[in-house]
Protein backbone atom coordinates (compact mmCIF):
# COMPACT_ATOMS: atom_id res chain seq x y z
CA UNK A 1 0.00 0.00 0.00
CA UNK A 2 1.68 3.08 -1.23
CA UNK A 3 1.56 6.11 1.75
CA UNK A 4 -0.91 8.01 -0.74
CA UNK A 5 -3.85 10.33 1.39
CA UNK A 6 -6.23 10.85 -1.86
CA UNK A 7 -9.11 12.60 0.10
CA UNK A 8 -9.91 13.83 3.59
CA UNK A 9 -13.83 13.74 4.50
CA UNK A 10 -15.24 15.46 7.31
CA UNK A 11 -18.86 15.00 8.60
CA UNK A 12 -20.80 18.49 8.56
CA UNK A 13 -23.72 19.69 11.01
CA UNK A 14 -24.67 22.43 7.95
CA UNK A 15 -23.14 22.87 4.77
CA UNK A 16 -24.85 25.73 4.19
CA UNK A 17 -22.76 27.07 6.72
CA UNK A 18 -19.87 25.14 5.81
CA UNK A 19 -20.21 26.57 2.22
CA UNK A 20 -20.53 30.12 3.79
CA UNK A 21 -17.54 29.65 5.87
CA UNK A 22 -14.85 28.54 3.40
CA UNK A 23 -16.46 29.54 -0.20
CA UNK A 24 -17.53 33.02 0.57
CA UNK A 25 -15.39 33.62 3.97
CA UNK A 26 -11.90 31.97 2.98
CA UNK A 27 -12.25 32.39 -0.87
CA UNK A 28 -12.19 28.63 -2.05
CA UNK A 29 -14.19 27.46 -5.06
CA UNK A 30 -15.76 24.25 -4.55
CA UNK A 31 -14.40 21.34 -6.69
CA UNK A 32 -17.70 19.59 -6.95
CA UNK A 33 -21.08 20.32 -4.69
CA UNK A 34 -24.97 18.79 -4.47
CA UNK A 35 -26.37 21.22 -1.86
CA UNK A 36 -27.61 19.27 1.45
CA UNK A 37 -25.05 16.48 0.61
CA UNK A 38 -21.34 17.19 -0.27
CA UNK A 39 -18.96 20.19 -0.67
CA UNK A 40 -15.58 19.36 -2.19
CA UNK A 41 -12.11 21.33 -2.10
CA UNK A 42 -9.31 20.75 -4.11
CA UNK A 43 -6.88 21.22 -1.53
CA UNK A 44 -3.54 19.76 -3.04
CA UNK A 45 -2.23 18.64 -6.13
CA UNK A 46 -3.91 15.66 -5.64
CA UNK A 47 -5.67 15.97 -2.78
CA UNK A 48 -9.67 16.40 -2.22
CA UNK A 49 -11.06 17.72 1.48
CA UNK A 50 -14.49 16.74 1.42
CA UNK A 51 -17.41 17.96 3.88
CA UNK A 52 -20.30 15.24 3.93
CA UNK A 53 -23.90 15.92 5.54
CA UNK A 54 -23.61 14.07 8.89
CA UNK A 55 -26.43 12.04 8.50
CA UNK A 56 -25.11 10.14 4.97
CA UNK A 57 -21.62 10.18 6.66
CA UNK A 58 -23.34 8.05 9.46
CA UNK A 59 -25.06 5.81 7.29
CA UNK A 60 -21.80 4.60 5.35
CA UNK A 61 -19.66 4.89 7.94
CA UNK A 62 -20.91 4.49 11.45
CA UNK A 63 -22.52 6.54 14.57
CA UNK A 64 -20.26 9.15 15.67
CA UNK A 65 -18.99 9.76 19.11
CA UNK A 66 -20.93 12.86 20.35
CA UNK A 67 -17.96 14.26 22.60
CA UNK A 68 -18.53 17.93 23.11
CA UNK A 69 -14.83 18.19 23.41
CA UNK A 70 -12.17 19.02 20.30
CA UNK A 71 -12.52 16.68 16.88
CA UNK A 72 -8.98 14.37 17.62
CA UNK A 73 -7.45 15.71 14.52
CA UNK A 74 -6.06 18.95 13.19
CA UNK A 75 -5.82 20.35 9.68
CA UNK A 76 -2.54 22.44 9.21
CA UNK A 77 -1.95 25.01 6.51
CA UNK A 78 1.75 26.15 5.82
CA UNK A 79 2.35 29.59 4.80
CA UNK A 80 6.15 30.97 4.30
CA UNK A 81 6.47 33.94 6.72
CA UNK A 82 5.10 34.03 10.39
CA UNK A 83 3.09 37.21 8.89
CA UNK A 84 1.17 35.36 6.59
CA UNK A 85 0.17 33.14 9.68
CA UNK A 86 -1.43 36.16 11.62
CA UNK A 87 -2.66 37.30 7.87
CA UNK A 88 -4.46 33.78 7.56
CA UNK A 89 -5.68 33.51 10.96
CA UNK A 90 -7.11 37.53 10.97
CA UNK A 91 -9.37 36.38 7.09
CA UNK A 92 -10.71 33.27 9.33
CA UNK A 93 -11.82 35.87 11.91
CA UNK A 94 -13.39 38.01 10.00
CA UNK A 95 -15.19 34.98 8.21
CA UNK A 96 -16.26 34.00 11.39
CA UNK A 97 -14.25 31.51 12.90
CA UNK A 98 -14.80 30.81 16.59
CA UNK A 99 -12.03 30.39 18.39
CA UNK A 100 -9.76 32.04 16.79
CA UNK A 101 -6.01 31.02 19.02
CA UNK A 102 -3.32 33.47 17.86
CA UNK A 103 0.37 32.52 16.40
CA UNK A 104 2.57 31.81 19.19
CA UNK A 105 5.99 30.72 18.94
CA UNK A 106 6.41 26.70 18.98
CA UNK A 107 8.92 24.61 20.78
CA UNK A 108 9.13 22.90 17.75
CA UNK A 109 10.52 26.07 16.34
CA UNK A 110 7.76 27.43 14.68
CA UNK A 111 5.17 29.64 14.98
CA UNK A 112 1.56 28.96 14.65
CA UNK A 113 -2.05 29.72 15.75
CA UNK A 114 -5.38 27.68 15.03
CA UNK A 115 -9.06 28.34 14.10
CA UNK A 116 -12.02 26.38 13.94
CA UNK A 117 -14.41 25.89 11.18
CA UNK A 118 -18.51 25.69 12.12
CA UNK A 119 -17.97 22.11 12.60
CA UNK A 120 -15.53 22.67 15.47
CA UNK A 121 -12.57 21.12 13.25
CA UNK A 122 -9.15 22.91 13.95
CA UNK A 123 -7.52 23.98 11.20
CA UNK A 124 -3.54 25.38 12.43
CA UNK A 125 -2.13 28.09 10.50
CA UNK A 126 2.05 27.16 10.67
CA UNK A 127 5.27 28.66 9.58
CA UNK A 128 7.79 25.44 10.45
CA UNK A 129 11.33 26.51 9.68
CA UNK A 130 12.44 23.30 9.58
CA UNK A 131 13.16 20.29 7.28
CA UNK A 132 9.35 18.61 7.21
CA UNK A 133 7.75 22.25 7.27
CA UNK A 134 10.00 22.82 3.77
CA UNK A 135 8.42 19.55 2.13
CA UNK A 136 5.19 20.85 2.20
CA UNK A 137 4.94 24.35 1.08
CA UNK A 138 4.28 25.32 -2.81
CA UNK B 1 -5.69 31.89 1.82
CA UNK B 2 -4.95 29.12 -0.39
CA UNK B 3 -6.87 26.23 -0.40
CA UNK B 4 -4.27 23.90 0.48
CA UNK B 5 -3.68 21.60 2.65
CA UNK B 6 -0.03 20.75 4.49
CA UNK B 7 -0.59 18.38 7.29
CA UNK B 8 -3.12 16.51 8.45
CA UNK B 9 -2.61 15.39 12.61
CA UNK B 10 -4.43 12.74 14.34
CA UNK B 11 -4.49 12.19 18.01
CA UNK B 12 -2.90 8.54 18.89
CA UNK B 13 -3.56 6.81 21.90
CA UNK B 14 0.10 5.03 21.68
CA UNK B 15 2.25 5.33 18.77
CA UNK B 16 4.15 1.71 19.40
CA UNK B 17 0.88 0.76 18.11
CA UNK B 18 0.58 3.19 15.45
CA UNK B 19 4.05 2.45 14.67
CA UNK B 20 3.13 -1.58 14.39
CA UNK B 21 0.27 -0.50 12.19
CA UNK B 22 1.80 1.80 9.39
CA UNK B 23 5.36 0.96 9.49
CA UNK B 24 5.49 -2.94 9.93
CA UNK B 25 1.83 -3.65 8.76
CA UNK B 26 1.41 -1.58 6.06
CA UNK B 27 4.75 -1.32 4.70
CA UNK B 28 5.31 2.60 5.44
CA UNK B 29 8.51 4.33 6.12
CA UNK B 30 8.58 7.10 8.84
CA UNK B 31 9.72 10.55 7.18
CA UNK B 32 10.08 11.93 10.99
CA UNK B 33 9.84 9.86 14.40
CA UNK B 34 10.16 10.90 17.71
CA UNK B 35 9.31 7.71 19.83
CA UNK B 36 6.46 8.26 22.19
CA UNK B 37 6.17 11.58 20.99
CA UNK B 38 5.17 11.82 16.78
CA UNK B 39 5.59 10.29 13.68
CA UNK B 40 5.16 11.54 10.46
CA UNK B 41 4.52 9.88 6.81
CA UNK B 42 4.81 11.76 3.63
CA UNK B 43 1.15 10.71 1.84
CA UNK B 44 1.61 13.23 -0.37
CA UNK B 45 3.56 15.73 -2.93
CA UNK B 46 3.19 18.19 -0.34
CA UNK B 47 1.42 16.47 2.08
CA UNK B 48 2.40 15.10 5.56
CA UNK B 49 0.02 12.82 8.00
CA UNK B 50 0.89 13.00 11.68
CA UNK B 51 0.13 10.85 14.19
CA UNK B 52 0.42 12.93 17.84
CA UNK B 53 0.77 11.49 21.31
CA UNK B 54 -2.83 12.26 22.57
CA UNK B 55 -1.90 13.92 25.91
CA UNK B 56 0.29 16.68 23.63
CA UNK B 57 -2.59 16.97 21.42
CA UNK B 58 -4.70 17.89 24.31
CA UNK B 59 -2.52 20.15 25.85
CA UNK B 60 -2.33 21.96 22.31
CA UNK B 61 -5.54 21.42 21.06
CA UNK B 62 -8.11 21.41 23.59
CA UNK B 63 -9.62 18.56 25.18
CA UNK B 64 -10.85 15.54 23.37
CA UNK B 65 -14.75 14.78 22.95
CA UNK B 66 -14.48 11.01 24.75
CA UNK B 67 -17.70 9.64 22.50
CA UNK B 68 -17.41 6.31 21.96
CA UNK B 69 -18.54 6.26 18.51
CA UNK B 70 -16.44 6.42 15.26
CA UNK B 71 -14.17 9.62 14.51
CA UNK B 72 -15.53 12.44 12.04
CA UNK B 73 -13.41 11.88 9.71
CA UNK B 74 -12.40 9.41 6.84
CA UNK B 75 -9.05 8.97 5.24
CA UNK B 76 -9.28 7.46 1.52
CA UNK B 77 -6.78 5.91 -0.50
CA UNK B 78 -7.97 5.66 -3.77
CA UNK B 79 -6.35 3.43 -5.97
CA UNK B 80 -6.98 2.42 -10.14
CA UNK B 81 -9.18 -0.93 -10.10
CA UNK B 82 -11.84 -2.11 -7.80
CA UNK B 83 -9.33 -5.43 -7.21
CA UNK B 84 -7.00 -2.75 -5.60
CA UNK B 85 -9.36 -2.10 -3.07
CA UNK B 86 -9.54 -5.56 -2.02
CA UNK B 87 -5.78 -6.29 -2.40
CA UNK B 88 -5.44 -2.89 0.42
CA UNK B 89 -8.35 -4.41 2.41
CA UNK B 90 -6.51 -7.79 2.71
CA UNK B 91 -3.26 -6.07 3.55
CA UNK B 92 -4.97 -4.31 6.23
CA UNK B 93 -6.98 -7.04 8.12
CA UNK B 94 -3.28 -9.13 7.66
CA UNK B 95 -1.99 -5.63 9.54
CA UNK B 96 -4.13 -6.01 12.31
CA UNK B 97 -7.10 -3.35 11.19
CA UNK B 98 -10.28 -4.00 13.22
CA UNK B 99 -12.65 -3.40 11.47
CA UNK B 100 -12.30 -4.07 7.88
CA UNK B 101 -15.74 -2.99 6.15
CA UNK B 102 -15.43 -5.37 2.62
CA UNK B 103 -15.60 -3.01 -0.40
CA UNK B 104 -18.81 -2.73 -1.86
CA UNK B 105 -20.57 -1.06 -4.93
CA UNK B 106 -21.15 2.90 -3.75
CA UNK B 107 -24.14 5.28 -5.31
CA UNK B 108 -21.86 7.46 -6.33
CA UNK B 109 -20.53 4.32 -9.00
CA UNK B 110 -17.70 3.21 -7.49
CA UNK B 111 -16.72 0.58 -5.47
CA UNK B 112 -14.86 1.20 -1.81
CA UNK B 113 -14.34 -0.72 1.74
CA UNK B 114 -12.88 0.37 5.11
CA UNK B 115 -10.71 -0.21 7.21
CA UNK B 116 -9.74 0.62 11.00
CA UNK B 117 -6.35 1.85 12.59
CA UNK B 118 -5.45 1.58 16.35
CA UNK B 119 -7.47 4.62 17.19
CA UNK B 120 -10.28 3.42 15.05
CA UNK B 121 -9.46 6.48 12.25
CA UNK B 122 -11.26 4.63 9.78
CA UNK B 123 -9.65 4.67 6.09
CA UNK B 124 -11.50 4.41 2.59
CA UNK B 125 -10.23 2.10 0.37
CA UNK B 126 -11.80 3.81 -3.35
CA UNK B 127 -11.78 2.92 -6.83
CA UNK B 128 -13.61 5.81 -7.87
CA UNK B 129 -14.20 6.16 -12.03
CA UNK B 130 -15.63 9.79 -11.73
CA UNK B 131 -13.83 12.87 -12.63
CA UNK B 132 -12.71 13.81 -9.11
CA UNK B 133 -11.54 10.25 -8.62
CA UNK B 134 -8.91 10.50 -11.56
CA UNK B 135 -8.04 13.78 -10.13
CA UNK B 136 -6.25 12.21 -7.07
CA UNK B 137 -4.72 9.49 -8.99
CA UNK B 138 -0.75 9.84 -9.60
Amino acid sequence: MDPRLSFITLAARDLTASRRFYADGLGWSPALEVPGEVLMFQVGERLVLSLWARDAFEAEVGTLGDGHGVPPLTLAHNVSTPEQVDQVLALARAAGADPVVEGMERAWGGYSGYFADPDGFRWEIAWNPGEIGRLVLP
